[in-house]
């Protein structure tokens, strides 16, 4: 059967790490899991008992394309909390992940054909969802020296993605950075889709929404990451009041409604707020752990993460192959992390990225079997 | 800010209906709704049952891409029960419903630009969804003196999307008309979607798949409609061997996954089969009163379904504005139907489409409201 171009995405690299952790652990080895991008705590409490609940008594129909309008509410009141913005609830957008939203966004934003600026590193689906979407993804190397802010190429743009904590580096942009960044892109016509997934995930200060420095921008974010819920496919965006219709026509047909389950434990976990920073308290110590064991382990190029759950390390001193790199960490210390090339396809061979979403135990063990790796090494 | 072309899709005009429909139920009227193409059910027992066991037990997080392995059995097993088709699981993509199966699907065989045939009538997101997706929909109008089988156009397709039973007709396509039709796209190498998710709604005699005439074909499906779980959002879809490396490569950067509780839940829902079959008995009983109510009523221009829970009913000797007719019903005689125009944009304006995926009760009380209403129009 015949095939497109379009579809012919890049694998990620990580899932070759994934398959060879599986084999090593169905044959007996015990393996630490540093290279998810996931918490391995469960949904909040409060969000599957709301479920249990609207289990015995409702259909759990279609929902309307844009979600539950209590859920909008209370995704709109987490911005009065969070960042003092005022939103209305009929600008918020509920997605099935924010992988929904990304295809909304980049639909309804994009013609076939036009380029959208990416950060390398990045996640890095946005370039492969960019690609299945007829679109070309214009790569902006960004660096460790200048704590990864991105510039605005001379190029046009048709969009820009900025994500805030980053993936896979952790660090954050300022306010001053962020508003700079929107100022250029809106002179230039640029739209401004403002990834803010790991919100909530962050340890030195707060991370700024793209809504605290202008209405004309997409964000979008998600309840996977501060609130353990990647299972559930359930995320948000943000749209400027003019683009709601259109958004809303597009959601109907493409995914006619986000996942109703998840929309009612998403509504339980807005309200659970006591377990989500006990895990960030979680994440934060297990940071510690990490922003200690593992420069004496001899990863020592690496910065301190802002927010998200991840530490990416240079590792140009020591191997110039991070492919072979990660499957010799797995293979000889047990431990799985993520090669970088998945993140930058130019310069990810001298990079790792360790994840420190699991429990603190996990990390703990991770770090001994890294320093033992690294001595042996020599 | 900024908008694509390829974003501007069409409005569903039912959804004015169910607004309106909306606002007379909270102004205190009754209505009756045979504008919806969704079971009044919930999910069968067993498998919210297996979702509050799981919630209970394990975190729920990512499934790999293709889903949950025992689900993919569970429905490769299914195609030996239903069909005598012996299928191998690893053909079989679990996906966020069967939304999410034509993103995929058109994605991974289709280029921006190209032409794909879909039939007139038909359900109205194929159209879109391909529009979105900077595709060329190339309408195919079928007709009821014929049973609504499509014929290859002369004009050169890079695919076509066959329902059976179809929406909203309900017609279903014999193994012989089904088979032609394959085979002729096969000579042309246009690319072969069924989109299969009324099977199992049925009534006379089953519903063939195209996977009983060839492996070289898309087929998509769903847990909506039989199995009454719209709302989970879950579907599947089956592709040639060649193509499933690519299918998980593309749904790994543009969904991750399916909901993981879906799964969980749809796993139960295929054990179900007592639960299931209780629901078609159901719309079995209300196909009943609806082929002999509405031709009583004065709606005699309809032909029976096969399958599925619709009649389509051409009114050209009622009304030539089936949108003010909709309109009409609804207001005076409290019944929510849909105008034919969401699914053929040019013929629409002379037919309506009844659901009846509702309770018995409702259905009884819809035809009777309908008779009236016909008999004071006179």
């Amino acid at each position: 059967m015949r095939s497109s171009s379009r579809g012919d995405v890049d694998p990620f690299i990580v899932m070759d790490v994934m398959e060879q952790a599986r084999r090593l652990e169905q044959a007996g080895r015990s393996i630490i899991h540093m290279e998810v991008g996931q918490p391995g705590t469960p949904a909040p409490k409060a969000a599957r008992a709301a479920l249990a609940r609207a289990m015995d008594d409702g259909a759990l129909g279609y929902t309307v394309a844009l979600g539950l309008p209590e859920l909008r509410q209370g995704i709109a009141a987490l911005y009065a909390d969070w960042y003092g913005v005022e939103l209305d609830p009929a600008r918020v957008v509920i997605t099935a992940g924010s992988s929904a939203a990304f295809v909304l966004a980049f639909t309804a934003l994009f013609e076939a054909g036009e380029k959208v600026g990416v950060t390398e590193p990045g996640y890095p689906s946005y370039r492969q969802i960019l690609k299945a979407l007829s679109l070309d993804p214009y790569a902006i190397p960004t660096h460790a020296a200048d704590r990864h802010v991105p510039e605005l190429p001379d190029v046009d743009l048709a969009g820009l993605i900025v994500a805030s904590p980053a993936n896979p580096t952790g660090t954050m942009l300022s306010k001053d950075d962020l508003g700079a960044l929107i100022a250029a892109c809106q002179a230039k016509g640029t739209a401004f889709i403002s990834d803010e997934i790991y919100h909530g995930v962050q340890y030195e200060g707060r991370a700024v929404s793209a809504l605290e420095l202008s209405d004309d921008v997409y964000v979008i974010n998600s309840f996977s990451k501060y609130f353990s819920m990647t299972g559930w496919r359930l995320g948000w965006m943000v749209v400027p009041e003019g683009h709601v219709r259109r958004i809303e026509r597009l959601a109907q047909n493409m995914f006619i409604c986000a996942p109703h389950a998840a929309q009612i434990a998403a509504l339980g976990a807005l309200g659970a707020r006591d377990e989500t920073e006990a895990m960030l308290a979680n994440y934060r110590e297990n940071r510690r752990l990490m922003l200690d064991g593992l420069p004496k382990a001899g990863f020592d190029k690496i910065a301190p993460p802002d927010g998200a759950f991840y530490i990416y390390a240079d590792v140009s001193d020591l191997r110039q192959d991070s492919r072979a790199f990660a499957a010799e960490i797995l293979e000889q210390a047990g431990v799985a992390v993520t090669p970088g090339l998945d993140f930058d396809p130019v310069r990810g061979h001298t990079t790792l990225r360790f994840s420190y979403a699991r429990s603190t135990d996990d990390i703990a063990e991770g770090i001994k079997r890294l320093t033992s790796f690294m001595a042996q090494r020599g």
